[in-house]
């Protein structure tokens, strides 16, 4: 640890807490009557208020101190991107409880070592999720309350689970005043378990003071304000919907909540785009591409050209940010960051005014990469010793994440912390490169990077060259153990057609980009790819499927 | 004070502290290329860049610390809007030392209580404004260092001044890098001490915490970012330029610093702001209409349909801010804080986007107003004995103000804090309405307020009422004593002509607005209202001349 140091006293309201539930009544004061649109579950859409909401917050604070919810308790929430997932983001944190998000992915036995892990005595869940929380109860004993939220009378549901009452019977009861307690903005706000692919679940647990800077800086850097409308994609029980649920309230921006849809309801999403004028929106590009694909069908193009899309998790493909762009107007953001960094580190929003003299190709090709940290983040990257490396757009080292809404440790884990963090700051696991002029560009996965003969491949680099071929529908490029040269790259791929694709078109296409020792000596059809529950690629799934392609002696 | 609650402890990079100087250090990082453009001594312009700057700074915190300068020392600034005084916002702070602003309007006798009340042992001083330091130092006997700053070479310099050294010579044998220790953000940052008409001024010693806290708020609330051009207008001596200087840098903006300018070189700021393309700037009144005037005189009005001119101190005219929209598309948005307060509490910035039944004179009317209180600040309005109103656009009481970048009490002063903070809220003096939709309006001061028969009667509206007549240059509403009606409200007004104007024209003009009983018996012609340090009309002075008007026996 550093020393601090300090300095004169100041004069300042230094003892003044950054408390999350302030920004919800701050925006209740100020903007009272801005809209909060939501999909009701019969798939319809309503509206409320912030001023409605906020009204309904306080019951739900009075509702969970009735239950006997008290300071440093925690509490889950399955359910989807609806009101009162909304409404519980803001009581939850509120009564200095912690606000568990429980994936609805992820597989009971895991969801339910998280819940245990958390200890969380009461979930509420959405009817509609019923049958998961009664799959999950064997799995989670330490649940002593479930609380089931529908729109539909309570006698007409059978919750089938032990202990279980009725949210909205609660709330037609409880005031709707709630004395706010001051919290201690070190105080966990809320918890997320990773959902990486090794290992069990890990707990990143948010404070108070994490997300109030994190939702600042996000506003500044999205530059939102009231006159935007952001529409909710991402879950909000991962990652806490990439802090857009905070930074909106923050800005007394217009919110739109999809509520309950399918991979196939990309209509959905985007008819609510255009009707409620969306300006900002999360998701992954397995999100986006389906929408902009239902967009081409439309008789005519919305404009969309004051939309920005928040676009994580993966790299988005730039024929996805090109068609947004040119049908639309929209533009593609791609920004940076895990579970583990609140999420946001880096944000692609706008290319520099400095780089007057690039051209077009250029500009789309500077905007594929993760961008510019957020003011607030310090990154660096370093050597497989843990040595810095020059940022001078050729190294690539692992990248290291510091500052006051990055982990730094994991609840209740007492793994070795030095493969996770060094000095205080997180392994991102990333492989980066970073420009002088501050763009990070991600190359790889550290554990996803192909060690061939004492050299590096990136693994990214080789799947984007290869879905570039007209029937490749999606493909993973991994590194297979080899007697002679340590590892070689495998590529994986399914196709459009079911065909198989000739290792020597595969070598076409990677010719131009490609050192000859690099290119693959095998290409695997497959039907489709692994993928983890969150939608990547689960490359852990496909290293061990080929663990012994080439027949290594262990 | 309030019961601090404490939850579950969190994961996050909660020791993380908010200091200043990462702030330049990250924009230096990030967009090391952008430029800070400043205005030379010889009144020519130059340009250098961040990281230009980023490496002087750390050369002027090297310099610093050769001077002996270390954590919870002051160091005070006699310098304009100058590229020195921008690196020395950072550099002071950043050795955990308080930057001390200098008001160069105060007299010397001032400027020396401020100097010593706040222990100042170095002082940098602008070579041009040798002849004030040497005013002061008999007055400021704590200095034991002063630092003169010039282009020119010292050789050529005689200070007249105790142990004083040169910055640049001290600069060119200074290292370009320093190991900035990490600062205890509740450390002071640096002091300002109000040029209040009551009283000795009175140190504001703002926060690392505080001022980081503010500049987040102000860049999101200002929308500002890399494409914007900042010039600060408003001294960096007071109040740190409205923070300016740090939003600005917090969003890797283009900087102008227009270096030292009079009143009548309002041409300089005008062509500095076409020629630069300035997009976002800050001044009072008394700064933006000359400016205006100016403006017109052009050939043909430039297009500053980007400029959001931050406007404070005062309320702007209405006028003005019609007559910037229409001649040149800027946007001049009234903000309302004050030295206590960072100062950004309100802003206006844009009309909400929900209010679009507005005709176009009730929204120019709207926009003359205070604003919305900035996300993070809370307000209330309570009358004399304390008692909160309810914000119904209706209620009128003194305007009580709480939050991080709030001042909570006074540097070293004994005086009785409850004349001035109530239950950790500072009372600003401003009596206001705040309407049910959030907006804030100032009504006058508490003391301004004309408290006659048992009512009051707001002096701003009546002097807004009396500028409206064609010969009236200025005006000023101040309560007299009376012997029946306790107070009555008295006009002093100067004219363009130098002529009189007659009670009956006063009274014809207030008519419409105005009760009979409110309507002033007297109206004074003189040839200038008497103001403050700082542009503000000064009261107290016009008080004290007039108090016997009414011949009350005391």
């Amino acid at each position: 640890m550093t020393d601090i140091v300090r300095g004169l006293p100041s004069t300042h309201g230094d003892s003044f807490q950054l408390n999350t539930t302030t920004l919800i009544r701050h925006a209740a004061r100020t903007f009272p009557e801005q809209q909060i649109v939501y999909r009701t579950p019969d798939g319809g859409w309503d509206r409320y208020t912030y001023a409605d909401a906020y009204a309904r917050i306080q019951q739900a604070a009075n509702v969970l101190t009735g239950l006997g919810v008290g300071p440093a308790d925690v509490v889950g929430i399955l359910d989807w991107n609806s009101k009162r997932h909304f409404e519980l983001y803001w009581a939850i944190p509120g009564t200095a409880a912690v606000m568990l998000q429980m994936n609805l992915r992820l597989a009971p036995e895991d969801l339910g070592y998280v819940t245990t892990h958390s200890g969380a005595s009461v979930v509420l869940v959405d009817e509609s999720l019923l049958p998961a929380a009664r799959e999950l109860a064997p799995h989670a004993p330490g649940v002593r309350t479930w609380v089931v939220m529908s729109d539909r009378p309570s006698s007409e549901i059978d919750p089938g689970l032990p202990n279980a009452v009725f949210f909205e019977d609660l709330m037609a009861e409880a005031s709707a005043e709630y004395d706010w307690p001051v919290i201690d903005e070190t105080s966990a706000y809320s918890a997320c378990y990773t959902t990486g692919t090794t290992g069990r679940p890990k707990g990143v647990y948010y404070s108070h003071r994490g997300i109030y800077l994190h939702t600042m800086a996000q506003a500044a850097a999205v530059k939102m304000g009231s006159d935007d409308t952001v529409m909710l994609i991402t879950p909000m029980f991962h990652g806490q919907s990439w802090g857009l649920p905070q930074s909106a309230v923050y800005s007394q921006a217009k919110v739109v909540l999809p509520g309950r849809y399918a991979a196939e309801d990309t209509s959905v999403l985007v008819d609510a785009m255009i009707a409620e004028q969306v300006t900002v929106a999360n998701g992954a590009p397995a999100i986006f591409g389906p929408m902009l694909a239902y967009l081409e069908t439309l008789d005519e193009a919305p404009d969309l050209s004051r939309a920005r899309l928040l676009c994580g998790a993966t790299e988005p493909p730039l024929s996805m940010m090109r068609g947004f762009f040119e049908l639309t107007g929209a533009d593609v953001i791609h920004a940076y960051g895990a579970t583990e960094t609140t999420p946001f580190v880096t944000v692609n929003a706008g290319i520099k005014p400095t780089l007057t003299g690039l051209s077009d190709d250029q500009r789309w090709d500077l905007k594929r990469c993760q961008g510019l940290p957020v003011n607030g983040i310090e990154v660096r990257i370093v050597d497989a010793a843990g040595a810095d490396l020059p940022h001078d757009g050729v190294a690539e080292g692992e990248l290291l994440i510091r500052g006051p809404w990055i982990t730094e440790r994991y609840h209740d884990l007492d793994d070795a912390p030095g493969e996770r963090f060094i000095d205080g700051f997180w392994r991102s696991g990333d492989v980066a490169t970073i420009y002088p002029n501050g763009y990070l560009k991600v190359v790889d996965r550290l554990k996803d990077v192909v060690k061939s003969g004492g050299e590096w491949i990136s693994s990214i680099d080789m799947e984007n060259a290869v879905v570039a071929h007209p029937r490749v529908a999606e493909a993973a490029v991994i590194g297979v153990a080899h007697p002679k040269w340590q590892e070689r790259p495998v590529v994986l791929l399914a196709t459009v057609d079911g065909d198989d694709v000739p290792l020597s078109e595969i070598h076409d296409l990677l010719a131009t980009r490609f050192a000859k020792w690099q290119l693959p000596d095998t290409v695997i059809r497959v039907d489709a790819l692994p993928r983890t529950s969150v939608g990547k690629l689960d490359k852990k799934v496909m290293r061990v499927e080929y663990a012994d392609l080439y027949q290594v002696v262990r």
